[in-house]
């Protein structure tokens, strides 16, 4: 066991692409568990685009991270010591620690092992799967023989959501960012096809890999990707907006797209946040992990190592050097 | 009975504002109903902001009018001449017969004169009413106690959207262009508030006015207002987008609101054109006609008379130069 405690804390607000200097590296002590309380060693830290939203003050679903904060994030932990008697030493529990090493808490949702490796319950099985598997089943609505576009389709929601929409019988269109993400998404994944947006025209592509016209956008990229989707979507199409972070370092806010055929289509934008589902978790769980023991839906997770690397790791969504799920290992199982 | 049919023709797609020489009136040979057809003389012609799309090319919901063709319009009309036993002189008739004073069909939908003048069946009672009917109460879903905001309030579906959402129990509050509109949609038409975009900031006055934010916004106007509007939106708001009139004369299509706060709040926008309520438009008409002859929903019409005048009537609807449904009464009932 380490003898402090290295915390990342919210020196100021980024403007634009993070820098290094917005959060700032400290060392604390291990905080000490009083009556009742117990303490959590960090095992994996989830990095996820919403934590950018987090770090700024813009309007948001949940409070900003305050300046002089420890930066929020979802945590999987595993107890190392208790002062009460609910919750053993050795037991995992999840929840959202932050970045650091340690925490102390009162309570928090234990999670039993199950069959597949922990980082499998930060990714596919934990938040990012629930978000895919309800927004896409939920608001997109997907049905038989439709086409489904699917954008940062490489990403830890995105390459869910493409396999989930397969699942029911849908055309599925990938939209990701470079040669080796699309063939990856088609040959192991099993889209019908993936356009590389930083090579192709995307309108040129769209027509092309979607020739009956779009059904359902699940939306995680925003601007000019949505612009273009939103020009050949069909009557009555659902786009599940589920982010947008081509515009997350944007410094001042940019235009949606036109709605005109929004208008013209009767189609409908929904916003999505998986917060809201938190009560229906377990109709997920128990259908994604069938799917997951099936081999029936594949997931990749991209872990960094250290939680000293957790900043430069955050800017790799941006720049898109993951795959998958992306995850800081904060200390050994 | 004239011996001429004069008819609007388009000339040419407008850009920008609509200009006299886009349509043009020429004059032609009434026209001789063959075996099984009548002749129909046009009594009320609709005027809508949707004829300007119609004008145009773009993407849109029905084929655009081809150059050289009758302007498309909704109209009300009357049997002159039948060879037809099912439809006999006297008969009133609905349809698209356009912008002309005679037509000549092989079937219509007829209309029983019921208690409320006709114009009534053009506008309240007519797609006008049953726009504000299924648009508000299907997509827009108001509960008691909700706030609900329609822009272009004093037009034809504003004004019948406000008073539904106030027999609803809704808070209502109209945007309107200019003080006199106002006035009357307050002290006549039972608005709680209605400001003036023209004259106020609509950001501050939409605070003032909306102090519990905006559940649902029937949306007739776009751009400016609708940026301000999603602004201030509730949790699961809904905006039902009806039209965009502000952008209609756009010479380019212009960027759409910022998404972020439909992201952000878990809202919905929802395109809506009332073709799509054809098959129901027997269960708005009774509860409607119901409403109309209890009081509960009152209406304005503005009758502009004579073919001639149709273009320069059209105008109307985009400098405000009408309240309430716009008609051009081609002939005398």
């Amino acid at each position: 066991m380490r003898n402090s405690n290295r915390q990342w804390i919210l020196k100021k607000r980024p403007v634009g692409d993070i820098k290094q200097g917005d959060l700032e590296l400290v060392e604390q002590p291990i905080p000490v568990p009083g009556p009742g309380q117990f303490l959590i060693r960090t095992l994996y830290l989830s990095l996820d685009p919403t934590n950018r939203i987090w770090m700024s003050d813009m309007e948001q679903y949940m409070p900003p991270v305050q300046i002089g904060d420890v930066m929020r994030g979802g945590t999987l932990g595993v107890i190392e010591q208790s002062n009460n008697p609910d919750y053993k030493p050795g037991e995992i529990v999840n929840g959202i620690a932050g970045w650091q090493e340690y925490s102390v808490a009162g309570g928090a949702q234990k999670m039993a092992k199950g069959p597949a490796p922990l980082p499998a319950y930060m990714s596919v099985l934990g938040m990012t799967g629930a978000t895919a598997y309800f927004g896409l089943l939920d608001l997109g609505k997907p049905q038989p023989g439709e086409t489904v576009v699917v954008s940062a389709a490489a990403g830890a929601v995105g390459s869910i959501v493409g396999q989930i929409a397969k699942l029911k019988g849908c055309r599925v269109v990938g939209i990701a960012g470079s040669d080796e993400k699309c063939r990856h998404l088609v040959k192991d994944f099993g889209f019908d096809a993936c356009i590389n947006y930083k090579k192709e025209n995307i309108r040129a592509a769209l027509k092309r890999e979607c020739p009956n016209g779009i059904d359902v956008d699940f939306e995680n990229a925003g601007g000019d990707i949505l612009d273009a989707i939103l020009e050949q979507i069909n009557m009555k199409a659902r786009i599940v907006l589920c982010g947008m972070i081509s515009g997350y370092n944007d410094k001042q806010p940019r235009p949606g797209p036109s709605l005109t055929n929004i208008l013209m289509k009767r189609a409908r934008i929904e916003g999505f946040i998986i917060i809201d589902y938190f009560p229906r978790l377990g109709e997920f769980l128990a259908e994604m992990s069938k799917w997951v023991a099936e081999g029936k839906i594949k997931y990749d997770t991209t872990v960094v190592k250290g939680i000293e690397n957790s900043l430069s790791a955050l800017n790799m969504l941006f720049t898109g050097g993951n795959t998958g799920k992306l995850l800081v290992q904060v200390s050994e199982e």
